[in-house]
């Protein structure tokens, strides 16, 4: 089904029992907040980045910011320490059916994750395809290399489903991408 | 000397050659600079974390933040990593004479370092002492060790000469605290 003047191809989202009920960013705070409490990682989002020009200070309330704008981001949106190493991750949610595009990724996070691959840390993107109701892991490197290689603007489907490792949901944990770090990082 | 209806005692800052003409986060974040660009280290401040109520989407120009707060950090504002190892810490700015006070770093700022040591980073503190023109390095668990430890509200500054790592400044790097660490750490 396409839409008059749009290029985007609408893809109806499985909606069977298992599907997801929040954003990714939503599953991965409440599965951190639940390795966190569960002593199993201390892992967070970074705040948004955003460039403030104008506050208020209103006397006997809090100060107002009442002009700001959003900045690219130079860095991953997650990181934190599991058992001793340090993590770091981007997570993206994807509509399509057939690929993820380099476009929704910044080559800034992508720089950023050369960084740390080769200062040593355990390094990947989340990516959801919500049109599966699948969680990937990728691991950096292999994102890298294969976005490297060169005439490709996209991820196809079937690169994800055979190099990404899929990653277990449960109610506590909606993305519970450490059981998956312990299989492909052998933790 | 003393201001008329304050209770702040007024502390002549240190003027000489060597002083830093940066806030301690400028200085940190050239620092930072310096290790990324020389493959020393991935080390960022995190954003500074606010609560965005209203964003306006004008027509043909970036959007923007008409309203929001200031939240309380959950964690310290830097972290990163180097030569493999999880690195976090918070910075600080004193400018009393004789202490540090206690009110001066929130209870969740302790909270994330405790967590993060018992994970197995390399954890600190680092306090601009501005009336002695130093930096130094606080290992967090000696801070915390100090914190518990029960009735002072305050780090009295003979313990921080006693118990702190002094940092060194070069021009390139003007707070250089990996140097400390790899003192202090043995790395």
């Amino acid at each position: 089904m396409k839409y008059p003047n749009s290029s985007k191809v609408y893809v109806k989202p499985n909606t069977s029992a298992a599907n997801r009920g929040m954003s990714l960013e939503e599953d991965i705070n409440k599965t951190n907040r639940y390795y966190l409490t569960s002593d199993i990682a201390v892992i967070y989002k970074k705040p948004t980045p955003i460039t403030i020009v104008n506050v208020d200070y209103p006397k006997r309330s809090a100060a107002r910011i009442t002009e700001a704008y959003f900045k690219v981001a130079s860095t991953t949106d997650y990181n934190g320490i599991y058992l001793g190493k340090y993590i770091d991750f981007e997570a993206k949610e994807c509509n399509s059916k057939t690929s993820f595009p380099f476009s929704s990724i910044h080559p800034h996070q992508i720089r950023h994750l050369t960084d740390v691959l080769r200062h040593g840390a355990i390094a990947f993107i989340i990516l959801r395809m919500t049109y599966y109701n699948k969680d990937f892991l990728i691991r950096a490197q292999d994102f890298i290399d294969f976005y490297q290689s060169g005439n490709r603007r996209s991820l196809p489907y079937a690169w994800i489903s055979e190099n990404g490792f899929e990653i277990p949901m449960t109610y506590q944990k909606p993305c519970d991408y450490l059981e998956t770090v312990n299989r492909v990082y052998e933790m």
